[in-house]
């Protein structure tokens, strides 16, 4: 296995292609030196890009492709057909240990079908889950699943608690991140069976390498209440993209308001420093990129229509975690977990 | 049956009880000055507060009480001793004939349970729903069921987007209000069965009084896409919450951001008039209360912690429905509609 440092790139995927990944390459490189890159696609137009970053060229190499999955390609027809795609040899780049972690911008249905055929869930994992970094109040917080599935059962929702806690370790640099379940209300009758068994069993289990807070609900996402939430993957994606578009609705609100009259433009021309800092903390980009949890690698999926700076933080979101020894610890974990469920069931 | 202008109040309901319920109840008669109340609960508490409001304690009769249920009951407890409530008592003058619709800050568990036996579900549905007004870029939509029930089938579906169109009518004053179908995409292969059956059923059945969209995502119910957004009552509950969570902590970033430096307060004081505007564009009390639909009545939640212009709102609501014959609409609309389905599986 090389060093930790090396990221595949599917130069080809996302709204803007090679444009923004290699841009957004480049910006990753100034923050992290010792990357490396490998980029997947078409080589003239890569090379035209790389041609503008010299000292992005100087660290990496590109392996040609005329094979791209279109961001609209059902994911059935691009397993069938995509063998050979710059996605999916920038996910083999991974398994085969050329790379240690693979991040795309192009379709998600096909992204995450190929991550799962080509790498493989892990040997515990029934169900790999999608992880977002979602920002709060204090900082930022992981919430999976946000669509890798539809449904869950009880022991999946505490497989996912454990791969959050996994990457928080990693990410926030705790040992024992707080862990939420998602739920309609926080008292103990509240929500279906299966979140009410996974509750018991986050509770009951000793020695979990995470520190179990119970349910939560929606509106304690956002105030940072605890730094892995854990919700099934319907109503995961449905809150994900709720939270985007009432932040994108109360930016048009304010924009309305502080055009509103003279005396309001005036305001938030002095203001704009503070404006400044908000839109900072409002920023999609900051926190881009959904992580494939569960699998035997790391793939990251960066939104289809970021801009450089956005894709550069999928890929120091990817770097961050190709650093750590995330699979194994994970690994660990899951395995010390089942061993105990299966010992309860059993008593 | 009275005329439609007489609101049965829950005066002990809510945080506040009594102080924000019949100060709520005297903000609505300004603008709706036809209305009448019947208060349940503490007489003297309730005649304290009705002496500030001779308007209104003109409009008013109290049937004494001295049984509240508590913001913490467990809904199985609250019915088993709550029969004489207040709350009950609230319900069942609607059920009598003697009010035309319920209003109520009390737990919500306890009145979606009292309501359902009071009032019983109506002949053609199964579940009921809880309908939350959500505001829009351009106005308000109607989502629901944000919580009655965990999970719903197609058929469950199908019936919330006619319920919800039949409020829509009422309140929106458009014949034919647009539909979602909240999912985690918006192409037909996305979701499970019971999304997709339920989208087929309503885009291929004829005549219903709705213009049905297809798939919504989370991101597109405050852009105001559609006016009536359809979800099972988990993921419901779960964005609603999570949106309310989202401009709370964008308020705080806004707060925060505002008084960083002289520059940006004094900028914020100038623009205090566009402030305001958002803050009134972002005020939840504007859109209190949560409906119950499905019922053979019409009865109100609005949030435990509202003060008196928030409580007001929702007795606004329940006074526009009352306004209307919503039911007997309804009751008309499934019964077209499951004849239609029944035909359809008989073919």
């Amino acid at each position: 296995m090389v060093a930790p440092r090396t990221i595949a790139l599917d130069a080809m995927g996302g709204d803007h292609g090679p444009t923004v990944v290699v841009e957004g390459a480049s910006i990753s490189l100034t923050r992290h030196p010792a990357m490396e890159f490998i980029f997947f696609g078409d080589e003239r137009a890569i090379a035209a890009e790389l041609e503008k970053f010299p000292d992005l060229a100087a660290r990496s190499r590109t392996l040609h492709t005329d094979s791209v999955i279109a961001m609209d390609a059902k994911p059935g027809h691009a397993m069938r057909r995509g063998k050979g795609s710059s996605m999916w040899l920038s996910i083999e780049a991974v398994k085969k240990g050329d790379a240690h972690v693979a991040v795309s911008a192009g379709n998600t249905g096909a992204l995450m079908a190929m991550s799962k055929l080509i790498l493989r869930p892990m040997a515990a994992i029934e169900r790999p889950a999608i992880a977002a970094l979602w920002p709060t109040v204090h900082s930022e917080c992981i919430v999976l699943d946000v669509g890798a599935n539809i449904g869950a059962d009880a022991r999946q929702l505490a497989d996912f608690a454990l791969m959050g806690a996994a990457m928080a370790r990693v990410l926030f640099h705790i040992e024992n991140p707080t862990v939420g379940l998602l739920n309609v209300g926080v008292e103990e009758v509240k929500g279906d069976e299966v979140v009410r068994q996974a509750h018991t069993w986050l509770k009951q289990t000793s020695g979990l390498p995470l520190d179990y807070r119970g349910f939560i609900e929606g509106d304690q996402i956002g105030q940072g209440s605890v730094d892995v939430v854990v919700v099934e993957g319907f109503a995961g994606n449905i809150a994900l993209k709720t939270a985007e578009g009432t932040a994108r609705q109360i930016s048009q609100y304010l924009k309305d308001a502080m055009t509103r009259t003279w005396l309001s433009k005036l305001g938030a021309v002095l203001a704009r420093g503070g404006f400044k800092v908000l839109r900072q903390k409002m920023d999609p980009r900051r926190v881009n990129g959904g992580t494939f949890l569960g699998l035997n690698g790391i793939a990251i999926k960066s939104h289809g229509g970021t801009d450089a700076l956005g894709f550069a933080s999928a890929v120091d979101l990817g770097y961050e975690m190709a650093q750590t020894g995330l699979i194994e610890r994970l690994a660990a974990d899951l395995d010390t977990f089942h061993h105990r469920i299966d010992q309860s069931a059993a008593e």
